[in-house]
């Protein structure tokens, strides 16, 4: 498979670019680039926005690390993205996340696909009880 | 909103469903039956196949409970499913989910949808290094 | 619920419109016009190539028109049409789909998008066997 | 393709896996096992779960088998998974589909996925008298 | 329908909070802030980071913004995002979108949702001469 | 990949889909017939049907081709239809697509699909004066 734009090295990244690569490597402590953020470096503006989302979003919180990855990992998988899904799966496992842990999650991404459309067929009206979260 | 079948009061519970409805109750401790069970409850099959799935996949395991049901609430809510939003959202805030978790989980969903539609778009070839989870 | 752009009734219709109207009223043999077709007539060239695909599209054929008409319904619950849902489940009903046979096509539709997820989200590869359809 | 975990082969399966492996030899009269299968096994329940609802399921009802595999494929098709479409496809071959009938089964998928945009999009309200199914 | 967290007023709202909704007044040069962003204000860093990156994608470029806002529409659309059809319809039309073309929009919509089914049904390989983008 | 069914060489070709080969040719000025074509081919009617339905939505209209193909090559992306992406792709390049309009266009599938999620999950409810459309 060919990306639809080629990604940046290294050696061909503008500076601000690399000032996106270097906070990569500092804030995940690793070396390594993944080709998702060599692709989206073409747009500069793209990379900048969408790297400094994901560094927000699953930073430690009220959440903890791993539950942050294995919920991004879920909705990768019942998209279908398959980069996605290999990508946080690599990652949900660096953090912890067993083969247990995983099949668990499979199965819960599967039986919330099969009960949401049972819901969905049947035109189940909102249980009273159910209107307000919060 | 009238459901596509009408939902099955107690008084009009056959035997088998009896016997679901009682274990929800028990298993939930709760006597309440949501509307999404009285509706599949009549095809009684349909009802205890997917009552048993979800009381099996749901069951603390690696993954604890409250784990599980944020997971289950994240694919609802990326699935578009108003009904299993609104009953996993209560049951996720039942089991502890605040306003702080729920905020977090919100912006992990928003973001995968976002990378899942770059990924693809990009047509980003999977990193050898990603290549095998387990 | 306000449509995007009004219905358009029998007396505002044009030449073109009032052909397709009364050629729904033929193929089907009934007077009336679903709000879907009086929404689409606001743009007469997309509700002649509309309707004379549908049209086209659900004539008997190799498949009868019930089966026809479930697989249009099972299609429009699983993409959460809701619209659609009740026009086709409708018209389904119409052609004679019983209380059971709803309920078998609904628990297919939910085991389908259950195993569709499985498949992948554990990445399976296709059989050798089944690479071929004709 | 590499599965996320490795397929169970016949000499690795426990006890409980064989019993399902058996169990789909021989309600599908065939000594083949897919690799769906063989990889759902590295989670016993889950295997075995998701086996028995699919028998269940699929048996004949009030709906004939050749019916039930093709709505199963017109999802995997919709939903765009890959390997279901390949499995279903080779199934409901087997069953009896002819190329007329997965000709008329793509042009139906097409059709439904085409006006259940149109019905969303133009905000098309429910007519009065599609409200009721059952 | 009521919102998962209530809308944040002006009254209540927080120094970072009402930053970002003059932000709002002052780009899109109105007094009225929808309560899409009303709600997302619950999680000011969401509220921020989400208004930023609408802001910046929708920002003239090499597109036009009457372009953009249309294909953010047709997205909604495709998407089934009631709330973002309607707010994004009346951005398009405050723009100046016609009638004809938010009918021309719908239909390529449609089509695209009908053609990638059938594509992706056949299986369809990827010619030799669309392999590369750029 | 092999299609589901075999491609229709031009040799193989009956007279009804010459003629679309031939009206594809003219139209598009160009003498390749993309395999999508030749596959849908098999089945005559659909293929007919198909065709002209694209060839009118695409004509010029109240928007011009550029947008045109543009729309529909981000809902495409959005759908993960890896054929249409590609060969919309291409031909939204053939027709004056930049890096950069394509770099903006994937910003705005993607920030779509995130808006969409949020929109959903906190269950926005719709405006008062985002109602009508036209």
């Amino acid at each position: 498979m060919t990306s639809a734009v080629p990604p940046v090295e290294d050696g061909a990244a503008s500076a601000e670019v690399k000032a996106v690569f270097d906070d990569i490597r500092k804030t995940r402590d690793t070396d390594y680039i993944g080709i998702f953020w060599r692709v989206l470096a073409n747009d500069p503006a793209s990379l900048r926005r969408t790297w400094e989302g994901v560094k927000q979003v699953m930073a430690p919180g009220a959440l903890d690390p791993l539950v942050k990855e294995m919920i991004y990992l879920a909705i990768s998988i019942s998209n279908g993205c398959d980069y996605c899904s290999h990508s946080h799966g690599a990652a949900a496992k660096a953090k912890g996340m067993t083969r247990e842990m995983f099949a668990e999650l499979m199965a819960i991404v599967a039986m919330a696909n099969q009960t949401n459309k049972l819901a969905d067929g049947y035109r189940v009206p909102v249980d009273e009880k159910f209107q307000n979260l919060f």
